[in-house]
């Protein structure tokens, strides 16, 4: 085998052997194979696609660089709920407890974010003494105990992906569908789940802008999990606007929490349980109808909220926040902007939206950026409010920013305005 | 300006701005944007291709990220001559003495092969003493003189192109129209030659297979050329079987002397003068038919090898070996294939007969090999010859390799045979 007939087959769209695909990847990973090869032949993927069957080799030769978890050390059903990641996704702290509520395992594996928001271990370690970097007999016990566990992902899961997804960062190879597909699966595969519930975000901001592409990726995915051997589902939720009202990590755990307290309903909520009662009728525990009753039973008992407490307080977090989300880290300085005149909102650009909180330090601009936990922001409106002249619109907060001016225009810009004093004269 | 937004646009065939591809060649050149990245765009460029007016932009930037010559030191109109290559492709060695001795100034610079054969300087290096890494004045000088000189191309003319072709050869991105165009167009440019003919060969032993893709080079180089301010004329010829009857270096400047000198006509012979008389015409010299005139006297008066003859000598290369071919260096081992039959020659696979000679050591495996330049092979037959049974096919000529038999295997395998015996029978 040889790397440039590799390169020329991917070029010309003839479909590589699997020992081609392993070939790759494995010499890739090890240093065999140099960075301008890999990236020449990620830009054929980008540009000529994979078939189905190359996709699938590809994964299981990402997922087979490092190691496979045995998981079958966890009492019952487990199931891996996976984001693709939008601005104010703080899914995985609800849907995670929720399922676990249901009697499903839900062991889970995150990473840190770059670009716009933090990733949900950063939005974890906004909780005091909280730890992420678990040796896997821990993580498999508070699984046991608890029925959910978030760790970080380690550095012995798909080295493959680590390599690839950072060459791709830099050498304009990221928006491929099977590549994504390939990054995605490996990591989710190598953790090695029963049932694989993917929630693929849709929108303005999210990776995939078009409900085209996001169904595509989703579809792909489900017959790469298929084929793989796991019961897997891709469902497609909406992230044009950001979900829910916080946007920020220490924010979006309290907003986590205030749903699991039965506080918050509307979008957010309504998303958590679809995405709940998917994953509790993928592991067999009901109908669809069924399952959605389980889950909203799971949130007003206050199971959930249960679950997530037991959880902090085995991974060294304090579980008072559950009941006083007082407790976790306040911002130290905080800017609240009020509308300007009366106005109807009609849209909200996530991706705007996430750069202002970026802004305010609430995600990395590059790998190794601190991460400022109390930084965010809170929207008072939904899509759709019409709101008073002088009513407040958002509340921008941060720690480490306390100049808000640049922040504070990006939010507001992100904000697609009716004025409706104009629009009653006319 | 930013490297990914570079490779996005041409990922998504939005075409460049000259600016941005300036940018491109020269941070690549100075080594400020990594393999992997031009890699990536170079893959993206052969699956997307690139307009006319970016190939022209990325012709001048290659030509400028070195020296561009000053020729108005050379008396009267100056013409470069350039072939694609091909297996046995001597014609730079008969075209450049025959315009030089119509009146025409030939300076040419040229490469030394990698491959299946030697290219034009492994050629003349092949003739004791002569001189290919000459000063640009004495260079000028003997072009003043002898009417026509070739030297090796120096390190300081497009040092981009030389990158760039090191990493296409490693990527998997040679086969690309524009990138090949800009390759061979930005040393024309450089070496500054007020005419450019280029002789673009297609067939089996050529780069370009169908003579649809030779054409689409050809058309391509000429509007570069002329956007770029040359003359500029691209004919296709045929390389589908050797041109000629001899490879190997030694042996094609004994097979060149002997077209000067008058000895063979046939296809080499129409080749080269049909290259001329364009060359000629192009040079305002005539109309063609007088121009193929003048070229057919240039080589029947001996002027053409007059020109040849003296170019060796300034060239410190023994002049008489234009007189007396068996001056050449000879091999030290030979060996003949004969018909095993009555068969008639259908045709020759050139570039399977490029690899026999390469293992007789005329050819270059990678870049350090040392060329054997005795080494080659000689035809005694023509395609649509009858050769009955035990008369001479072939002669095979090496001095460091006295086995043949890997070689004879694979030269007569590059022959497709009409049996005319069995035919007979039939």
């Amino acid at each position: 085998m040889n790397i440039i007939d590799i390169i020329n087959k991917t070029k010309r769209a003839v479909p590589l052997e699997e020992e081609e695909i392993a070939y790759l990847v494995n010499g890739y990973t090890k240093g065999d194979i140099p960075d301008y090869q890999m990236s020449s032949w990620l830009m054929a993927v980008c540009l000529n696609g994979l078939t189905d069957h190359e996709t699938v080799a590809l994964t299981k030769a990402m997922r087979d660089s490092g190691d496979v978890l045995d998981l079958s050390c966890i009492d019952g059903i487990t199931a891996d709920k996976h984001s693709t990641g939008g601005v104010g996704d703080k899914t995985s702290l609800i849907v995670g407890p929720i399922a676990a509520a249901c009697g499903v395992r839900v062991p889970k594996m995150s990473g840190r974010g770059l670009g716009h928001t933090g990733g949900t271990i950063d939005k974890l370690e906004a909780i005091k003494g909280y730890r992420t970097d678990l040796q896997f007999e821990e993580f498999a016990g508070i699984v046991n105990k608890a029925g959910f566990a978030i760790i970080s992902q380690t550095g012995s899961i798909c080295p493959a992906d680590k390599k690839i997804y950072a060459l791709r960062n830099a050498s304009g190879t990221v928006d491929s569908i099977p590549l994504i597909c390939a990054s995605i699966m490996s990591k989710k595969l190598a953790l090695n789940a029963d049932i694989i519930l993917l929630d693929v975000k849709c929108g303005s901001g999210a990776f995939m802008k078009t409900n085209l592409e996001a169904r595509k990726l989703a579809d792909l995915m489900e017959r790469v999990g298929d084929a793989a051997g796991k019961k897997t589902r891709a469902i497609v939720t909406d992230m044009d606007s950001p979900l829910g009202s916080c946007v920020g990590n220490a924010l979006e755990v309290k907003e986590a929490i205030e749903v699991l307290q039965g506080k918050i309903k509307g979008r957010l909520y309504n998303v958590c349980i679809e995405l709940a009662a998917n994953l509790l009728e993928l592991s067999g525990k009901g109908t669809y109808g069924e399952c959605k009753s389980m889950a909203e039973i799971a949130v007003s008992s206050g199971r959930a909220l249960d679950v997530l407490r037991e959880t902090i307080r085995l991974q060294g977090g304090d579980p008072a926040i559950c009941d006083d989300v007082s407790l976790l880290p306040q911002a130290r300085f905080k800017h609240e902007i009020r509308a300007s005149r009366d106005v109807e909102i009609v849209a909200v650009n996530a991706e705007e939206m996430g750069m202002a909180s970026l802004l305010l330090g609430a995600g990395r601009l590059d790998k190794d950026s601190e991460i400022d936990p109390t930084a965010g922001i809170v929207f008072d409106f939904e899509v759709g409010d019409k709101i008073s002249m002088d009513a407040p619109l958002m509340t921008l907060y941060s720690t480490i920013c306390s100049d808000f001016s640049e922040a504070a225009v990006r939010a507001y810009n992100a904000i697609t305005f009716r004025d409706l004093t104009a629009s009653a004269l006319t």
